[in-house]
């Protein structure tokens, strides 16, 4: 297992982590990554990278059907997050063929803020 | 492959279910567990375990978008289940080292049961 | 790695991948299967096929619930796509067993077009 790190400087972010998770498949040839989230009030998602209005259109409209105000019980403040974290999901899954990460033409892979700012890690296995 | 067994008390509930999975890992060592959802009105996530106020409101803001009256075409009356269990998911993938599950300090492994009360299966495939 | 094709008919639409999933998969034995959209306006659920109308209700509330109108930075007016995309995650786990694809009784593979009608694709791997 590896891990990566990134520090996020908004409450809610996507971080393109593309580059960074190519960098850790060094040595591998086939099979399949996964990439974990082991944080509860974030997630990763994989979209269009080539536009950076995406991620924005992506997060404001999760910011706005998920209610900042609500009759919540947790009293951190921040289960908006963990209700973005349970619907974007905790890990993404991607082929991997001769050392390559197999995403779409405009595919990335962002990890997913919704509770920062915060220094967060992502955890790498590749299986094959 | 393994499989567990939970028993849903409620229409809507989160049970945790890491205690099952971990006790079903004996043996192994490395690898990546993939914990499946065989039903289509329930799913699973991975979120906050120590304040079971995070998993009710997940479960409160996931009913309350999700539209109990709406014009549904399936007649059984459960649309509601089945739209919520493919926004969360029908499995969870997670790293195994050592023969340990690799989860965040909080997180933990949810079923999360949409259409309850009912007997439901879980079943678990590792591969190293 | 293999890859199955798909024509899409409408804006959004659920195509059951099921049997051309279960085709690629001969010669191959225990294991999990990862299916993999490489698009980023499209995704892919596991949820139930035997009444046509329970699609049908998961599509009509997704596109309730996300709106068509917002203030959208993307200027290629497929923004609800892309978010949707990331809503329903861009791939399916399923375990394999004496090489048969384990899904619940229910089950069904159904790859979720959010803004066609387009020519798709979904890449297959097993890794055992």
């Amino acid at each position: 297992m590896k891990k990566i790190v990134v520090s996020t400087k908004s409450r809610t972010e996507f971080v393109d982590i593309t580059p960074l998770i190519t960098k850790e498949l060094e040595g591998h040839k086939d099979g399949i990554l996964v990439a974990y989230c082991p944080h509860t009030t974030a997630g990763l998602t994989i979209n269009e990278g080539a536009d950076p209005a995406v991620k924005q259109d992506i997060l404001a409209v999760l910011n706005d059907v998920i209610p900042w105000s609500f009759n919540y019980k947790h009293l951190e403040g921040n289960s908006p997050a963990h209700i973005k974290a349970s619907i974007i999901g905790s890990s993404v899954t991607i082929i991997v063929e001769d050392g390559n990460l197999q995403l779409g033409t405009w595919q990335r892979v962002f990890f997913c803020e919704f509770d920062g700012p915060r220094t967060r890690s992502i955890w790498l296995k590749l299986v094959d």
